[in-house]
């Protein structure tokens, strides 16, 4: 029904959550996480710019915005299923295209055809921007699992999908943006502590010697 | 770790949530879908019973206890993606399987072995326990389908789903249990109506005389 | 209205929620818990019937499936008010009871009446089904404590829980399952520990160091 | 472990949710109910002296706040079950007040003994506060079941909790104030209607030709 | 549409989260604190009149009730920006008073005006009852804190919170109650301890060796 | 903490909740909300660009994706009460302001002072890019309320939402996008309509007699 289907299908990405079948603390639906992705890539770019690499800003966004509109097609499938072999590896990126391809047709009049295959193509290619989009990409999904281990889930999946995320991000390491992250962000992240509990008791004594 | 982790295992389905992606009033979960899918198969085994059928009892619980166990390895892919091509069907079942032998080798001691590899194949085969499992498999997403309908979720899919879960019911008419549910559960079904809210200007002037 | 009630009626289960009353991280419905219970009960099966017991599976699984439908009549009603005297817990199993047998009679056709009597009775007799059940019930709730345990959950109730079921489950130390559960299954639930949020660091610097 | 206790246990009250078992669209705790019960109760007794009736407030605010607090140790059990037999519901309220005794008990200092063993009593007395509590607290029930009714919940369940709490409510129409809410309120309640889907339109219209 | 829309209303708190934009174990809405707040005010006043103190209690009652009702009007604004200059303090005390007012008249007939003007009032002043709401305000939101705490929330704000709590408490250590709550209470929050899971397996091999 | 709590404060967003206080039957966080309007004004965009115009990508998808962070620091005031006199709506606007500042200032190092500024700045102002976000605001907003009235949402508020949203709309109807949107957009989604329940019967006669 046209470009109102595709505007309602926006909403379908809030129910559509991460990680299915994993206790959590905290939930992050697709809509959410494309939205900090894209956050975050507007930072890395920034860092870049810095450094004197020329941004194509349009398509940085593009790609962003636009990485994970696909799973409304396929569903959240697990990595290690999609990667299981080459070929079915193979086979779901055609699937997964086929689908976007036939939801434009469907949906969108024929002056936008062209402009939402771009957009719903794999973003992640060798460009800077397509390079961006895959740290970026990493980065949120560091920090769904730092966002757990800090929350102490116990389920040791957080410690290895961090170790992933990582991993990834440093495969990037020839980019600006992935060294400002690592030598100015990562730090803070690791620096961070929360007072144990047994602080609480001398926070009380203190406050209330304070106020007598 | 062995049996540990297939009991803990059991818990990740209370965090898989069927039909992802789409709003609905009221949310299923995996773990109560096998449920009542299983209570489903002892009524319809019961109706075979009483119409002089020999059921397989434990064949029959075996096979709907564990009939979705495998998605907590592969997540709840989206229908028309596992079937899109005939080609993508073959590979995924294959890759299922493997996942799941996979896990039984890893997890459990080897005397288990084969009954569990015998616990997590598909159980839709064409024995009278396979095709009670997938009616009541069935009929559970017909129910799911009837609830969204009955609280007017505007989504025309779940009239979709309906269509779907009643045709595949029919393709089994030759068994007892499902003559059965067409011509005595289905009419309750129809028949029932909820009042309208404009009813209730008549049922409150009918409580206050009366209590006068 | 007859047996369309009776698959209606599995849904609520789906909204009944074990432990009300307390926070706790992980919630479980009772269509979850059954779910699970029966799982379990599969597996203490396996484990009599290697050990050259006779099982009847039926039976078994009837019992597994059923033991808690009551409660979509009674409420989740706190233990310690069952149990608060002789005469209560005796009066509360015959409402429960007699509530049971008003819902078959008034929703199944009389030829099914005998069948569901059988299932909605109290399932935890002397046979080695009904205390298969016991032990089931207790593992599924030793795993529900453990659970928030892990998760750190601060309410000393979980380890009270975790007692009680564990205690239970010992006296069927005669059964081959249980002897299998303590010797083989808890060890490793207690092995299990998880990485402390000061690792994060270390693990950091050692997939930096890899990558450089 | 005294008063603090106490003041924890007050949140368990948020963990507790009314009319466990069945689909809402809208939940409601047992805290929230206190609350709403308490400011009713704050308007009937406003009615009531403004039509020259002398009101016990702090003893109309006792009653409201406690009536449910003895929920914590008991559950939420189903009225039904509660009702079952005239002895169940003696020995019921027996087990009831000698819960919320052992637990003022254990957990206040004597001097506090005697006020809070009145406030956990029962207060729905014959006095004109207790008459005051039995209306707010159907009143309060009356708008659960008419929130669901108008959110089109296609349980008939609520609409015999509406009858049941309505009549209840018309038990009391000597009092001033269930007289203002019959003729008064209930009115405005039952004028309420909201602008069908098809109205969309209309109103759509309405808004391009006034903006042109 | 007069007492009815208050009614109403009232629910509308069930849908008012406190302390929004943050991560919290625990939510907490505006109905269940105002419920906890008039319970902890209940105590404190006891505490005062077992020291010879005259408590009003209606007036206790009615202050700690109807606190929070005005975030119906305005949400539940972060502290920091209600507070940023003391003109904007000014104002928006101004506007929360100017809404609660335009509601009272538009929904409330006449003779009620002068009793919700008076319920709306902010009413934290300097009179017993004044004093005994600020402190029990304060003392809800040290208990949401140390909730939070306890759960081992990593993020420093309820160190924070708990810290603002307590010293608004401690301003007023002239009433008898602050002295109860800061003397008798805070010990037994503060010598609450968690077994830490490392203590489980201890617990486990006791139950073991007890059953044995 | 520099970048990192940047970084971190993005999840803040998954947990602030757009329209608080009023049920809703699907509820909406800024982070989505972010994510749909950037989408839309993608699409808006587009059809500036194919109708002639020149859009700056940059600066519109930078406006989108920042236009509520600030929410962050201020919470979701509720309109009413932001705008309630012309004085306190100054005030706002300079708070929020200086409170992004001062964020800026205390988490950014110097060298994205400048970028960030900007970006944290008022974006709807009446360059194209700024009108187009207002309208991808509104836009958004239609269809949250839209979804509302779709599923019987009783409450008028969406009705007025709709109707404010969409006079917004309007006001910038010399846009090529807003007129695609009226004349393109809308009717599909006037035209839609769910089938409704009654015609369950005939669907279900029509499946039966088709398999038949």
């Amino acid at each position: 029904m046209g470009v109102h289907t595709y505007f309602k299908s926006l909403s379908d990405l809030e129910h559509l959550y991460r990680l299915p079948g994993k206790f959590k603390f905290q939930s992050h639906t697709v809509a959410a996480h494309s939205f900090k992705v894209t956050k975050i890539a507007q930072f890395l770019g920034t860092v870049e710019e810095m450094n004197g690499e020329t941004v194509n800003w349009r398509s940085l966004y593009e790609k962003s915005l636009n990485h994970d509109y696909a799973e409304l097609f396929t569903g959240d499938i697990k990595t290690p299923v999609k990667y299981a072999t080459v070929e079915l590896k193979e086979l779901f990126s055609q699937v997964e295209e086929q689908m976007a391809r036939k939801f434009i047709e469907a949906e969108f009049p024929e002056e936008f055809h062209e402009a939402y295959f771009n957009r719903f193509k794999e973003g992640k290619d060798s460009s800077l921007e397509g390079r961006l989009l895959s740290v970026a990409d990493k980065v949120d999904l560091l920090y769904e699992a730092y966002g757990e281990i800090l929350k102490r889930n116990p389920d040791p999946l957080f410690f290895e999908i961090y170790e992933e995320a990582l991993t990834t991000i440093l495969k990037f390491q020839e980019l600006h943006s992935v060294k400002y992250f690592i030598d100015q962000v990562m730090p803070d992240m690791l620096a961070e502590k929360f007072m144990p509990h047994s602080e609480l008791r001398d926070l009380t004594e203190r406050i209330i010697n304070r106020c007598e």
